[in-house]
């Protein structure tokens, strides 16, 4: 039976006990029905991974007011699919991810837990947010973006949006007074450069930790790095077909296969 | 100082020990001066992880007969961006991933562990191939798909590229005198339709393994998976420009934010 109220599928890739999901809960509730499948632990860096060499475990779980939530052993991917086929069976409105506690504008969108749980979504067909806070601390001020994903969910599910609709909304720290708004961008080509820290264990062996220094090599206008140093919110359309369509027209034009 | 040979960083996801990255190393190895820098175990469906929460190991290992290899407690993105850091010090003239043992094409490119080193390297500005056969088998026949990697390898090393030139490189298992060559694609809108195989551990708590069911939904031309079943290796020029262009000119035009 179809529910009146619109679904909203919520999850993360901090936890389900992250305030971050807090803060999206309490920001959209009013808007629909909320159900929240999160990650029973953290799990940035995971890219869009799933779990298929070990089996998953959901388990309901008390933590919001007055709104169904659930904790996965799996990814945000995970998550997403368990949510869709184990608890809603049926596809939500609307599918949010985050409020991350860190920047995923530019490449980081390819590393970032938050936006594999909305772009599994958007493959399923349910149009879908990922939101993340310039802000890796537990104690961010939330209060921003929290108004940034209650103006583009209630936007979501007022009118009928293209297929596969996957957003990328980045959100500046910035004091109420200098918040611009938001502002539709194209993802800045930028990457991140590794210098590795190189250790001794207590037996002599060499480990390594990953550090790196983001570099945005992308010098033109319309970027989403732009529009987050300029104090806007930035909200990247993301598609789900990787061809490169430039690539594919240099190939067949240059290579006799 | 710069070597003669060119540089050819060799990854995968099935870990160093795979019958598929042998296959690969022996294809190419007449071509450069390789290097294998690959996980110690297997990383399926890791899309593009990255270890951020625990220290890496590298060790040197003796696989391959005259081609120094390493293995890598981490993920295929780590192992592309240890080996540049680490092993190289210097960026490869290309980067190959595979041969994976089991399909890449369509939707899978983001799931894979396979592409996700190839993108890793292909975002740092090395062109970069990804190698998959559709035999998820130890014993899979590489026959056909080592042709195909030598033939693409040498290729890409025999004239300049565009920057970031990607390839996510399907091998069809047909026999030989079926294999029809190779064919550039666009990446088919494709699924998995996910079922969970729902199950009780022996204390009568709940745990699912997750399956599924890989669903065309692509009916149009030009696909990797047509190209496939007619008996080609696709050949899918891969973006790492996630932005939606379509979308973005839809959102400019209906929503005002």
């Amino acid at each position: 039976m179809k529910h009146d109220k619109p679904v909203i599928l919520i999850t993360n890739d901090d936890g389900v006990t992250a305030p971050g999901i807090r803060a999206l809960v309490n920001a959209v509730k009013h808007l629909g029905r909320v159900v929240v499948v999160a990650p029973d632990s953290p799990q940035s860096g995971m890219g869009h991974a799933i779990t298929i060499g070990e089996p998953l475990r959901l388990d309901k779980v008390d933590v919001f007011d007055d709104v169904e939530a659930w904790q996965c052993s799996g990814t945000p991917a995970d998550c997403v699919k368990l949510a869709r086929d184990k608890i809603l069976h049926t596809k939500p409105d609307v599918c949010l991810s985050g409020i991350n506690h860190g920047a995923n504008h530019s490449i980081n969108v390819i590393y970032s837990g938050t936006m594999s749980a909305a772009m599994e979504a958007a493959i399923e067909g349910i149009p879908s947010i990922g939101f993340s806070l310039l802000d890796f601390s537990f104690d961010a001020d939330f209060t921003i973006a929290a108004q940034v994903a209650e103006k583009l969910t209630a936007r979501m599910l007022a009118q009928p949006v293209p297929e596969h609709l996957l957003l990328n909304v980045n959100v500046p720290v910035v004091a109420a007074q200098d918040f611009k708004g938001l502002k539709i961008c194209r993802q800045a080509y930028a990457r991140w450069q590794e210098q590795f820290d190189h250790r001794k264990d207590p037996r002599g062996r060499d480990y390594y930790w990953m550090v790196g220094k983001f570099v945005n090599m992308d010098k033109g206008h319309g970027t989403d790095v732009e529009a987050l140093k300029e104090g806007y919110a930035s909200v990247v359309p993301v598609t789900i077909d990787f061809t490169s369509n430039p690539m594919k027209s240099w190939l067949e034009e240059h290579w006799q296969l």
